[in-house]
């Protein structure tokens, strides 16, 4: 059967796979110079922004993709004082972020205003921390960004981007990584959204290719259930700048104290295990 | 945008989500007495068999579903000897069942004989193990099949249905568990699909308070990724006759034998690692 336009579709031809959420109504629509964000009034996942037609934050199952791309990164590293996220503009990744006492500085760097300023209207419980003294709201390029940062005055990068075409493609290069290794302390961490497991393997395995070549010592795959993005299984890549085992800094009272939907002891642990097609894809 | 007739699109209107696979064509229709079975050739993922409109089996994500609903169940078992899977008329869980080298008896039992007669033509890789001198292929309910097995004579049931409306609905109750709990021995078990841990929690917790209500001693949810089903997020829940920690039989050797595609010891204990807000659900 075909769909109307009572529903929100975002079809992937080269994937040839399609998610659709049944709408209310779109409350929104613009064209910034960047891209076009829409917003919509599902009925069953509450809020939905979408930039250039693709889903990128619900009401409903954005706790998956936030807490994901942060807490497994800051939970494994001993001391995460300063933390910059590359993207990220609906300001749930630096929500979850600035739940950490240990984050002395936290800045997001977000090219679209128009993003930030649509989830403050649309998804306010995203920002909540916004106002935080830790925190910093940048709008600007992420790439020209890193190439000006001090050398090692970073513990974690975190890159909350679209999908590398367009705008985003140059967050996912090897000159960038190798802004973000010099830019990284000892010790540093970089995370970054890196597609589906099961869509998106080849691009995964490039990616660690580029990050291992551009200097980080050792890279590892996290994934997560994620229904909105493109086969409901989405990942995320942690590269480190020095090699050796990840720490795991928070004991129980300090991850209860994150107050986490998704998050805990248990499924870090399980982020982190890796499926023989995956093992197999990324040793080549 | 709408999708037209090039997708198939199975629109669950309950949850306001649709999942969409990019068609070649479809290649077979049938009513069976119990269910329209289609069979599409689709672009990205193989073949697709739908049930009534719904997804049932695609060639390409198959392996996620049918590995995780046998291979840690049996692996928490420490001998299973007899093995029934009740639906699976795909063939795919009985497949995966009779790796075990353990496993001297697997029973499948099927109401609709046209869903093993397509997978054989369709997906004759799912098949390959119906000949295992171990392997009966039964036709007939499941229901009446469960009423009249033998006390004390299966260490495993696999729970292989489609969703709990129309058919399989008898399969999600508590006279059927009272029968399956006379059925197993001592420290079996009992597997069965569970829906989406974010779509359909409620069902899981009322599946986990009837199968407690019936006698069970112990339930537990597993996880794991299946993109053709809605939500891209998946279940299983397992119930035990007997309290207490589950086996872990399989060692390294064993685990590299099964030749899985996901499952291998790190995917085991992530399956059952249980998110902060399923915790909450299945508390109540």
């Amino acid at each position: 059967m075909s769909l109307d336009n009572s529903w929100f579709t975002e079809p992937v031809e080269q994937t040839g796979t399609a998610f659709s959420l049944k709408l209310g109504e779109r409350v929104h629509a613009e064209q910034t110079p960047y891209q076009k964000i829409e917003i919509f009034k599902t009925e069953t996942f509450g809020y939905l922004m979408t930039i250039d037609g693709c889903t990128m934050v619900s009401t409903r199952d954005n706790f998956l993709y936030h807490e994901m791309m942060s807490h497994p990164a800051l939970n494994s590293h001993p001391a995460p004082h300063d933390v910059v996220v590359v993207g990220g503009g609906d300001c749930g990744t630096l929500r979850e972020v600035l739940k950490h006492p240990e984050v002395k500085r936290a800045v997001q760097v977000e090219i679209d205003e128009r993003v930030t300023r649509l989830a403050e209207q649309y998804f306010p419980e995203l920002c909540v921390a916004n106002g935080d003294p830790r925190a910093t709201l940048f709008f600007g390029d992420g790439i020209a960004w890193m190439k000006q940062a001090p050398a090692e005055s970073l513990d974690l990068i975190i890159i909350d981007s679209t999908d590398p075409v367009g705008p985003a493609e140059g967050l996912f290069g090897r000159k960038f990584y190798l802004d973000c290794i010099k830019a990284l302390r000892p010790g540093g961490l970089l995370v970054q959204q890196s597609e589906s497991p099961l869509l998106h393997l080849s691009l995964i395995a490039e990616m660690h290719r580029f990050m291992r070549e551009a200097g980080f010592a050792q890279t590892r795959l996290l994934h997560f259930p994620q229904p909105i993005y493109p086969s409901g299984w989405w990942s995320a890549s942690v590269a480190q700048k020095t090699a050796g085992e990840l720490a795991q800094r928070l004991d129980e009272a300090a991850l209860a104290a994150l107050g986490t939907k998704f998050y805990n002891a248990e499924t870090h642990r399980a982020a982190f295990a890796t499926p023989n097609f995956v093992k197999q894809a990324l040793a080549g």
